[in-house]
């Protein structure tokens, strides 16, 4: 029976289930942690060869001593590598240190001081920078156009990527410079652009000649089945269609090796690249070589990480399935929350009762069960209805992961009770 | 018998002799470069078991995965051995990714951008910004302030640092905002800053309140002797006089372990690091700690550096040697050229006849002897008498260094007696 249709009896009976759970959960003296996507153990394990290259060989295939000075855009083989793996050319590609982020906050940064190559100005100059964000979103890309006092606008996530005839109106205007997107796998909703959505992105009509769409491809090729996504050469798309310096696309291998000790890339038209380096070779001589060495002896090719990817993948789904089913088995009955059944990438997100997202947080917590920050998928971490949250599967053992989420359960139900009562109260 | 007390006769013979020298050269066909300071491979050789590292052992003494995220300050471990080394406390110091050039680059922009902790507005709404710039000095350092549209006013260096009397008059003015500085074996000269040099630095009035020392100390342990310099924590030294935020520390492992693959560090005052941690946040997680955790296990502790450094100095102490000899023996008695017997650093700068320094690199490029680009070692590129040239002796073997010196030396002679020539017929 929906929660909803419960009468006062019922719920009063129901809460006080619900409270008798909870206060075994609390007894418990929980610490489990679900805040971010961090691989597990298990996963970084995949990857353990990487600790002990290069070793001795540090010559790359080019010939190139990887342990010495130069080389602005990346090693060859390493970009060689990746540009199969996204379906495009190496030419198109640069490597970088570990961090696609930081390459997002540099290029943004660069266009707010000097402009972008398109650009009339630089975005520091206008009197006002707009970007476009789908929600829910990434919170560390919100974070980055907030320090930059950008305003943001939010277009609502469908199943099929951003509401496109809400970005094609918004886009039209002149002050709005960009748009952030995970367009595979999104964080935190799994949903995946369409063709027609990537389509549309591509070939919109803009109102500012330097509208830069951020394509973070963080999550490519994290698939949680059998079959990898498509990968739309967008920067191709969106050049036949007249806009060639559209995209500034990213990805990194964070995570498919080591978090945050991986090799980051930018894909982008060579006019963008032009600019890229015009500005990377004022900030320094070039990217870590020789850990990019150790990746590229590490994959060996294309089809080397798609079956590092395969064990993400099998290590990864049994977890993504247990949230589902004790979501599904604790609070499926109810019409409390709604959530998606994501097929890759890390996150399950969920929306509970409008009104409890930040109470369910704090009822976890007070378990010992910490969650994302209820907000932190909206611009400024304002959720207007306060009902998105953010579930990260990946880090805990399984075993932990099912203690956290029947306890997360507990707490959603819990505060959607509670918001019954007073909405019967205040009735 | 210097150059200048050739009569018309004895020039002429000269010049014959040298044109048959600088002939003889061209037909050897080199190929030579000394350009930039790049480690040897010998020098590479020396740290090459970070190359291995670190294996399986991945858990830093602290208890951190460093395959996983976060830690946006650096590891402890890295950071212990790096103070010890500084002779600073450990929580003055970060440890990033493997560049200084980029830290120093991404907070000037923060400061552009935002403003540093000590500003009334950022630096780029600021009417105009100054900048000092000791010369002759490091042609990266200059190439970032005049991409940020700043003036760069030159200061000459004396063999105690740059002209303080000059500098203290120069940072009177509010809108010089900072001042660039390799404070030790100096890049070109090799010269040390006096402890009054930098005791002056720390303590003069400055007419902006956020006025920043940039201290590149790139060469703070790369003796070429068996003594190390002493490093002046001038952080302290500041704060004692009042001045707690003035210095940005930077320093690396760039030319200790592999060049572009090592860890660099910024230190600076407790209020600077939580504006430097505030912005660094959101432009992402956290710098690669494999790398920093290899770093720190090879090194095990302050002595280990030293240890490596007493290495580098026995293989560049011989070139460095034969370079001053060849300039000593081919120059000395002609009084073409002035330079200084560096005791650390990687480059030995040389003020060749005022007019030909731009004539001695085209007569070394015709030998396929590659220098660097006269008027580098400027603000611009701009060298306003057209003398110093910066020689780079660490790269080559010791017998190419050989070869590239003496045809260095017979450009430097042939450029002067064209020179004396030309003013001769000019009078």
């Amino acid at each position: 029976m929906l929660l909803q249709d419960f009468n006062a009896e019922q719920l009063a009976q129901l809460k006080a289930d619900i409270l008798g759970e909870y206060a075994e959960l609390k007894s418990r003296n929980l610490k489990l942690d679900l805040t971010r996507g961090k691989p597990s153990a298990e996963q970084l394990g995949f990857a353990q060869a990487v600790l002990h290259l290069p070793g001795d060989d540090f010559i790359a295939p080019d010939g190139t001593d990887c342990r010495n000075y130069g080389n602005l855009i990346g090693l060859d083989w390493i970009r060689e590598i990746w540009a199969e793996v996204l379906g495009i050319e190496m030419k198109s590609l640069v490597a970088g240190d570990a961090s696609s982020l930081n390459l997002m906050f540099d290029m943004i940064s660069w266009a707010y001081i000097w402009g972008t190559n398109d650009s009339e100005r630089p975005w520091g100059r206008e009197e006002k920078v707009k970007w476009i964000c789908p929600v829910p979103g990434y919170d560390r890309h919100f974070a980055i156009t907030e320090r930059f006092g950008f305003d943001m606008l939010t277009v609502p996530m469908t199943a099929t990527g951003p509401d496109m005839d809400r970005v094609e109106e918004l886009a039209k205007d002149p002050q709005v410079k960009g748009m952030w997107n995970v367009p595979i796998f999104g964080n935190p909703t799994g949903i995946t652009y369409s063709r027609e959505t990537v389509e549309r992105l591509a070939t919109m009509e803009t109102g500012a000649p330097d509208f830069r769409i951020i394509w973070d491809n963080a999550y490519a090729v994290h698939t949680l089945t059998d079959e990898f996504p498509e990968i739309i050469d967008v920067v191709k798309l969106a050049a036949e269609s007249g806009n060639p310096n559209r995209f500034w696309g990213y990805s990194s291998t964070s995570k498919i090796t080591q978090a945050g000790a991986g090799v980051a890339f930018l894909n982008t038209s060579d006019e963008n690249l032009t600019w890229y380096n015009k500005h990377a070779l004022v900030r320094g001589i070039g990217p870590n070589k020789i850990n990019q060495l150790a990746h590229a002896q590490f994959f060996k090719d294309a089809a080397g990480v798609r079956a590092v990817m395969a064990q993400h993948a099998g290590s990864l789904r049994p977890k993504f399935e247990m949230v589902l089913e004790i979501l599904e088995s604790r609070l499926g009955e109810y019409g409390v929350a709604q959530w998606l059944n994501p097929t890759g990438g890390y996150f399950i997100s969920i929306d509970v009762v409008p009104g409890t997202a930040k109470r369910v947080v704090e009822l976890a917590k007070d378990a010992g069960i910490v969650l994302t920050a209820a907000g932190s998928t909206y611009p400024l971490k304002n959720d207007p209805e306060d009902k998105n949250l953010r579930l990260a599967p990946s880090l805990p053992p399984v075993e932990e992961l099912e203690l956290a989420m029947d306890g997360v359960a507990t707490c959603v139900l819990l505060a959607a009770i509670e918001r019954s009562e007073a909405q019967a109260n205040n009735a």
